[in-house]
């Protein structure tokens, strides 16, 4: 198909296509002639794996780029697969950060961290961070909660990682770590609206 | 204290003070010359709370004014906390958005979201169309297993609301929503590798 079909396919502007061709997000075409290339299925897919990851996924071109490259050339190691996905998707955190809460909190449940990721360590540490300068106070027993419910999410979640290909084992943790977080945050509203609504509700409703 | 001093002890430089004062995040000092204002501990509070919000809470200068307002001024109704609370993370979504699929869910897990509230089911059908739209399948049964696990906690959540007063309320549920996101998804991240590390990394080392 042309540019203007595929544009068409994807519902992806022309100009918006030839951005991501110049920023190498997407591969180019088969040229027909000097001045025309045909596009297939493969640029279909990658179009809506770009505009995934640019949108709902939140990452910059350049993160972008770079993870797209690791798609296209797999590492060998499943467990690997992780660690690019999460760097990926890592935003910066303060160079001074103090890891020591994060670290003593991964020793007390005993997760096995890989010791060259400092990335997902930091986050950790970075949201205990922003917890502790507001001044909030989590109730007793809240960090080892979230803890565990995550826990059994992500248990799940690396049981369910396809094993055919690494191509299809990269797709579903970069994919998954990056579009499930917004699914996560909407379902915790939710589900606080909803336990809300059958505790004070009622009871509002009682006392009127 | 002086402004000078207010900076020392929060730790954040006169001139963003400055600002915060000119957009009405933090409140005025007492004058005590026309050049002169004297700040106390309550400047201190605000101005923790307001660089968690504008820090790791991600809001925006005129969302965080807006939320600070109901913290000064709490609704009535404990579960119109939430609403605000909600409102002022919601990032915007498309106007287009069909909530037909977020609707639905909502449905089968039963849960009671108020009317008014189109935020948050638009938060969970924008999450949808960006998994859908990326041509990204969610293992089965996984979709029904997260709104579990949110709902685990978000029981716990409400169930740890302060009832003391409307002030902590607020702080409580609009902390505890902004500032546990990211500390949600860096546990997600970490219990991830731990689940990835105990299933992967001891297989590979079993095959070498």
């Amino acid at each position: 198909m042309r540019i203007s079909q595929l544009a068409a396919t994807t519902d992806v502007p022309v100009a918006t296509i030839k951005f991501y061709l110049r920023e190498h997000l997407l591969h180019e075409g088969v040229l027909t002639s000097p001045t025309q290339a045909q596009y297939d299925e493969s640029h279909v897919r990658r179009l809506q794996l770009v505009r995934a990851l640019l949108g709902p996924g939140g990452l910059t071109v350049a993160a972008a780029r770079d993870l797209l490259q690791h798609i296209d050339h797999p590492p060998e190691s499943q467990h690997d697969l992780l660690g690019i996905a999460h760097h990926a998707v890592h935003r910066p955190v303060p160079e001074d950060l103090d890891l020591g809460a994060a670290e003593k909190l991964i020793r007390r449940w005993d997760w096995q961290i890989d010791e060259r990721d400092r990335d997902t360590p930091a986050a950790l540490a970075d949201a205990l961070r922003g917890i502790a300068n507001a001044d909030f106070t989590l109730p007793e027993g809240a960090l080892d909660r979230y803890a565990r419910v995550m826990a059994e999410a992500a248990e799940a979640e690396i049981a369910d990682l396809p094993t055919e290909s690494a191509e299809a084992a990269v797709r579903y943790v970069v994919l998954g770590t990056v579009l499930v977080e917004p699914l996560l945050l909407a379902l915790r509203r939710l589900a606080q609206q909803d336990a809300s609504s059958r505790r004070f509700a009622s009871a509002e409703e009682a006392a009127d």
